[in-house]
């Protein structure tokens, strides 16, 4: 029997983060694709249109007028999945129909008045607006839940219903799975070693280089080394952070460029505006001891080949185990060997 | 404030058999959709497509010729994602870049020469067929693997690249997550209630009726309790049993029967060849006490209101919890209300 070579031999590598195995065939890259395409996002836009529910000077489904708003615009969502004052849910400890009241509330985050302009095509001042846009939610709505979910659905393929650059924030009185999750076991990890799950990872990122994707003064994005999604990464600061709220100006500052250069490798890579799901995870706002925590977002994107054709989470990883055709690090060469200048810029 | 109301208010509910919540937002089915389109499978096929993959006679893109045959057919994945022989991965106890070796098989399961023909349009002769052939597959390769995932993806919106009517078995070396979980949450259960946690949901569910969708003499199909996706069923023996290879001949008849009247309900809730990825949870082929288990087919069909709007598992539900816009019960109604003989056999 041959030797163990990650880059040919199917093996399971371990999320730290949430408990969960993936197996990764580095071999089924080959694979012909004859299933569905997606439409990737080629044409320009432009920068106001008439129509769009989120442009300045416009009139949304509720009849309510956008502002004439020059960097960001918030309102709460028009078809909000959770409100503030819904009356609780009973109490039950039946184990096979358990039911918890949920209060809460959705944002919606335009992140610019141009209706044609994309996080990397915004100007780094504009980045930060967004930026600090974020921690004036997290700050406002921390103060009331003790769960504040900032994200941005990107893309027709990641179930956006507006190409208008936005994003979201929803509010929980509960922890949700993923936030329970991780604060579980960033706490077990602190207890086991001494020191931040994640502050000891972004050290061992930095020493080794094969996973980097973008490294800025005071941010790291890597493809973790149990990256789900073909071309998943994981930005983080460099230094401990409890949360948004908690950032320096200078690593603020800082994350407009790093968020401009990882978006912009993301949409060179494929030439393309490139879809995915990504979100902020940081300590609850909650009483008690939040030192196993570390700031980072997720970005999740569906494209695994081309344009047009993208991963599919289905069958055996809704089954069984999430499934990838190439390691995280083939994914990071990859998105390195790009520009961090956005191609449009470039034109 | 008013009394708490499940088809008007958010809520959480409780998944025992992952330890997961879902939020339930039935309000938002209101909301309108500017989004994706998906293409629905409307077109009739023919029986017989001489550039498909999967049809009795054709050549495969490994130079294989499919027989000529008459029920079902098995081969192993021309691009398999696990392989019976392949090296180790060397083992490390390090917390934050674990790696585990991984072998296995993939197997393609057509499941009748003709290429028109999906599970709800075969006859139940046929659909016995495929049944047995699951069973011979589980049989088999549960010998020399511990875990046997038999499962399909139906449809171009859940990754199916081929519409012939096919499923795929997977064995592998290790318990995948989801069975690791399933496994772990029953064996707890039964041990704080005495009795097999699915075996006490059926009779649950028999008494209640409100999530009912199929009822036959052997089996039952709800929307579970807990249910993700918006028109989720879960399949269940009414008796005890542990895996596919222990059904009786009768259970095993009468699931070809359960199966048609499940699958053709979904045809006709949007009147369509209706995708989903569904798939078989049974005990493991280990060594030791499997009490715990009771044998079920998840489906997850990922439509929410019409052929060509779907629900997208995204931002929020990929950060922080899965989501749903309309109740279980609403959801079995819908399902229940719609009749169990195929609109195509009715035409
Ligand atoms: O094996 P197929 O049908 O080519 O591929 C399909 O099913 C697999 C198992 O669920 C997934 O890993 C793939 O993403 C999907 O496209
Ligand atoms: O709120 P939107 O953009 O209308 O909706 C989108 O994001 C939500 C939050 O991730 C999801 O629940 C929806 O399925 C998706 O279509």
């Amino acid at each position: 029997m041959s030797i163990f070579n990650p880059v040919d031999h199917p093996h399971r590598r371990y999320n730290p983060l949430t408990d969960q195995w993936i197996l990764v065939s580095p071999h089924r890259a080959k694979r012909p694709w004859q299933g569905q395409q997606e439409s990737p996002a080629l044409e320009t836009l432009p920068s106001h249109d008439p129509d769009c529910f989120l442009c300045p000077g416009n009139t949304r489904v509720t009849g309510d007028v956008n502002p004439d708003y020059p960097n960001t615009y918030v309102f709460t969502n028009d078809f909000a999945a959770l409100m503030p004052d819904t009356p609780a849910a009973p109490e039950s400890d039946d184990p096979l129909m358990r039911c918890q009241g949920a209060r809460g509330t959705s944002r919606v985050i335009c992140f610019s008045p141009d209706h044609s302009k994309t996080l990397p095509q915004l100007s780094l001042d504009a980045l930060e607006a967004v930026v600090k846009t974020w921690q004036e939610q997290s700050a406002e709505l921390g103060k009331t839940y003790p769960w504040v979910q900032v994200f941005e659905n990107k893309g027709a393929a990641m179930g956006c219903s507006n190409p208008h650059p936005h994003g979201q924030v929803w509010a929980n009185s509960f922890l949700p799975n993923e936030a329970e999750r991780e604060d579980r076991l960033q706490r077990d990890y602190l207890q086991q070693y001494g020191s931040p799950m994640l502050v000891d990872y972004v050290q061992r990122e930095l020493a080794d280089g094969s996973r980097t994707v973008v490294e800025t003064e005071h941010w790291l994005a890597v493809v973790p080394y149990w990256a789900a999604w073909p071309f998943e990464t994981l930005l983080l600061p460099k230094a401990p952070v409890l949360r948004l709220t908690d950032l320096t100006d200078d690593q603020r500052r800082d994350l407009a460029l790093a968020l401009k250069k990882l978006t912009s490798r993301y949409d060179n890579l494929f030439q393309c505006s490139f879809p995915y799901s990504m979100g902020w995870h940081g300590a609850p706002f909650t009483d008690g001891d939040h030192a196993h925590w570390q700031l980072h977002a997720h970005f999740y994107p569906p494209l695994l080949r081309s344009a047009s054709v993208r991963k599919f989470m289905v069958g055996y990883e809704m089954l069984a185990e999430t499934q990838r055709d190439l390691t995280a690090e083939q994914a990071a060469e990859r998105l390195r060997a790009v520009s961090d200048i956005h191609y449009r810029d470039a034109e």
